[in-house]
């Protein structure tokens, strides 16, 4: 039986959760990889109470952990992108395999880090770094390897899944639901990543990556955040038939990639619809499987360990058997990867969500819409309210055909250009996806 | 670059998408794997016009393929236990390589199939039997190699959804709605297996030998069909806030194993209440990860063709490193499977739905809910419909608590020798699942 030495960096949420689980576990391991898989170095600044880590050597600088001539394998569980990828870096140059759960890092610098990898030929593995315990980085990169994909969309945020949920359900504010997600320890103390987009642009690339055979390019999404999503808008999308969900959208359209974060209204009866709260689901549509869906939680200490220790477990089973590991990083080797464009922003098309406040008196929809017929686009759907008492104002939301993006722009400065219209136009995408 | 050829046995459905696929994507499929993978061998009785064999060796007789030097990896999609049984043990004993989409010939061959495999230190995977292209042997044997596998439960025979949903949707007979399901090709000629719960239970105890560590065992589970559901069922079912699904569940139950096929009410919210037609869901609970779920096509000539192509790039990507599949066909050495004992029948507890027609007459109602208070079983919910114009029976259905099913038995016997009960009592599982 061969073997194959672990060290931790890092003794968060995610590192107490592997700690745990080869506590749990260590005999399954062993036996699941036919592999003497041994946890042996934990490097951290400090202690965890919620994990025992007195059977192995702890350092408090995580670089102990890379110079331990013991170590095979590194696990980076820190986060961030300055000391981490110090670590990721030192640790690759040493001819020591990585696993990661570091989104961020992949995302931004992944493009050095596989090709060092490569040429030390070292393991680099992150199926943690997306969709926590949803082994999706593996079924894209090996279970579908004879498909082309087309497209992959998914809920891939946790913490904003949670804050749109419970707006939507208990008709509450974005502010009064992230203090109750911080509270509750879902947010970070500074929850801007999970709140902007960030966080979920950064997992969309990576998985655009191993979808279409393309490199790392963390700006590459248009990228938009849930925090202008009010509960008005949850409550008309609702009326419509629709949820309102933040979703990572990659497509391929022609030969451009279209990359894609914001709050988007899907209808109601699609299975993405129905993920709530901290759970996260991405979907797959490619050209041999069709669609597949996979849904389960997108964080948590022991979900996402569970992902790290998958990695860990192929690792002991391929390492010991060959000595290098034979599945590419990103699905194929890093030199062929092929950049493709990206369908610009403005040249996406797309139906839309609008809503707006206008004054409640004759002639005002002709004009809103006359705006909209100027500039060539239908309308499937439009609602007006009646005003609320005393009020001389009414909300009018409509749900446009599919138009293309920098059409739609010119039309809203249009409409926000009459007199009628009070405040801006608040405008969301709507999603149908195609029937499976 | 390392080579592996392959040699496919069957052209019917999925032997048509996999050389639909080979076809197509021969070019991605050596980049995905950096090996050169070739097709280079059919065996098939005749031709099928859905798929272009003139750039490859077809024989007539499948035997020639496997024992054709040039063929490194048989692929058996001829479906059946007798010649796929031969072919398959054929092909190990000449050293080569098997892929097969055949859960009939795993589940009642498996255990001697996989010992032969493990001695002759040739790989035997199948990733296409179970669930067509959702790739969850993968997930179970690799993704969640560290988590202890408490559950798993499925949607795992499309043509049985597809008529349970219809029936559902449509209030369609279940005879009518099979015909369609002839008409379609979702259904075979002899659709028994699909019908009886043969198919779903020959896939669940792969699931269960790969979820809990237990060698195969064809006839483990206990199985019921579909062909006693009514509409009338499904209307109360919905009444009752469920739909009924057709559902494969292997459980931890202490140091047994609960293993079922049967019709089922499952809450109407639950995701995998809402996969409808042919798809196919597998939902697994473990002690890292929590609960994932997986959806996608259950069946069809390129989906199925996708996992078997998954199997096929894996194996091109590690055979052309390493001697040998480092990885267990079952998650674990053959050697290491341990027989657990099952929980028999009679000793599963569970809810039931239950549904009768009875006299309707003062007393009655007191008559039934007295044999079964007597039993010690408690109601959880009643329903009784007036009695049709003209009639005099009624029919009433129960929502019992939970209850051991041999205790049920004696309250069902009892309940049918009530003068005032009119025929046999129907009776259904429920299964709520815990929260996610």
């Amino acid at each position: 039986m061969g073997s194959l030495k672990i060290g931790v960096c890092g003794l968060g949420t995610v590192g107490s959760g592997v700690v745990n689980i080869f506590n749990a576990h260590h005999g399954l391991i062993q036996q699941r990889c036919d592999a003497d898989l041994q946890l042996v170095h934990i490097g951290a600044r400090r202690d965890n109470p919620n994990c025992d880590t007195s059977s192995y050597r702890v350092s408090r600088d995580v670089f102990d952990v890379v110079r331990d001539p013991d170590v095979d394998v590194v696990v980076e569980l820190m986060g961030g992108t300055t000391v981490a990828r110090d670590l990721v870096t030192q640790a690759i140059e040493a001819g020591k395999h990585v696993v990661t759960a570091n989104k961020a890092l992949i995302a931004e610098y992944g493009n050095e880090l596989v090709a060092l990898a490569e040429r030390a030929q070292v393991a680099l593995r992150f199926e943690a770094a997306v969709a926590g315990g949803i082994p999706i980085i593996k079924v894209l990169r090996e279970s579908l390897a004879a498909n082309v994909v087309s497209g992959v969309a998914g809920i891939i945020n946790g913490t904003g899944n949670f804050i749109l949920t419970e707006m939507a359900n208990a008709g509450r504010s974005f502010d009064d639901v992230l203090a109750e997600a911080q509270a509750l320890g879902y947010a970070e103390a500074d929850p801007t990543f999970d709140i902007d987009g960030t966080d979920a642009a950064h997992k969309l690339v990576i998985l655009a990556s191993l979808a279409f055979g393309i490199p790392l390019d963390a700006d590459a999404a248009v990228t938009e955040g849930i925090d202008k999503v009010t509960p008005e808008d949850l409550e008309f999308a609702n009326e419509l038939g629709f949820c309102v969900k933040h979703l990572g959208i990659a497509r391929r359209n022609g030969n451009a990639i279209d990359l894609r974060v914001h709050p988007t209204l899907i209808p109601a009866h699609r299975q993405i619809a129905r993920v709530d709260g901290v759970l996260n689901a991405v979907m797959v549509e490619a050209d041999a499987v069709g669609e597949i869906v996979l849904t389960g939680p997108g964080a948590g200490s022991l979900p996402t360990a569970s992902s790290v220790c998958g990695d860990l477990t192929d690792l002991g089973r391929v390492l010991t058997h060959s000595k290098v590991d034979p599945t590419p990083t990103l699905g194929v080797p890093c030199d062929q990867l092929k950049r493709l464009p990206l369908v610009p922003r403005d040249a996406v098309k797309g139906v839309w969500y609008l809503r707006m406040v206008v004054e409640d008196r004759p002639g005002v929809m002709a004009e809103i819409t006359g705006v909209l017929s100027e500039r060539g686009i239908s309308i499937e759907s439009l609602i007006q309210r009646p005003p609320a008492a005393g009020s001389s104002h009414v909300t009018v939301v409509i749900l446009t055909d599919a138009v293309v993006c920098g059409q739609l722009d010119s039309a809203i400065i249009d409409m926000e250009s009459l007199p009628a219209l009070m405040g801006s136009v608040v405008r969301l995408r709507v999603e149908s996806f195609k029937e499976a």
